[in-house]
């Protein structure tokens, strides 16, 4: 229930070459409280309801609960979501020991592309692609839950 | 996925003379936002986690959406709610072709009673016991995701 992840900005489309999976996924939030967003998602053909608390400091581990619910229900529970619905397509590109999942955003976030890589331990070294960017680990400002109420487009 | 009932203040205790069950609630929300609340509930030895939508005009009408989940991830998701947990104890009293249930507040909202019951159709007419007060359906303030915020003690 503890999730531990690093995010990044992509800085080339390069990593596309490398992708081994392709996901469209639709995203709303219940709530946007950081210490406690609840979020209902469509990924692909399947629904989900998560729940996220507070960060540690350096924004690496995060308190995460997540189900899966039925895709009629989740489109329901979307409608019910706060403004600002994120769509987003999400590519899955395998990296030495780890799997990096990379966002392109649409809609009101077009122009962001955010990698995210989960880690089993909090000092647990990663290999770097060279389309990755600068790390926004921990940075508020790229937590979807914010994305959907402050969009990038809007910086 | 709609929930139709009716809401009551309860006069009297004589209620629990046709009680046939009696069930321990501890229930918090991770959003009580009145368009959206986000319960965690744990009912028993069972985990529940809800979402509720606004309600139509006359209040007795309001979409809803739940599901059991783990009680220990119940547990661990109620440590992330708002400040103002919610403890009662339900009864379930049959009373012609419905079922009342009783709950006796606990704690911040000691000395509240309410008995709700749930309709077929919103013209759907009940028969009401002599225990039954006025009736509160629709009104903000008996919502539980109100009574956590402000509880039945300080009004």
């Amino acid at each position: 229930m503890l999730e531990i992840e690093r995010k990044f900005l992509v800085d080339s489309m390069v990593f596309i070459e490398g992708a081994i999976s392709k996901t469209k996924i639709v995203q709303g939030f219940l709530n946007t409280h950081p210490e406690r967003t609840v979020r209902i998602r469509i990924k692909g053909e399947k629904g989900f309801i998560t729940v996220k608390g507070i960060s540690n400091d350096s924004g690496t581990t995060r308190f995460e609960w997540e189900s899966e619910i039925d895709i009629k229900d989740a489109e329901k529970l979307l409608q019910l979501c706060e403004k600002g619905i994120i769509e987003k397509t999400r590519y899955l590109v395998p990296i030495g020991n780890h799997a990096f999942e990379v966002d392109i955003f649409d809609g009101e976030n077009k122009g962001l592309i955010l990698a995210e890589v989960e880690l089993n331990n909090e000092n647990e070294s990663i290999q770097k692609p060279n389309w990755l960017g600068n790390e926004v680990t921990g940075d508020v400002r790229y937590y979807n839950s914010q994305l959907s109420s402050n969009p990038f487009k809007t910086w």
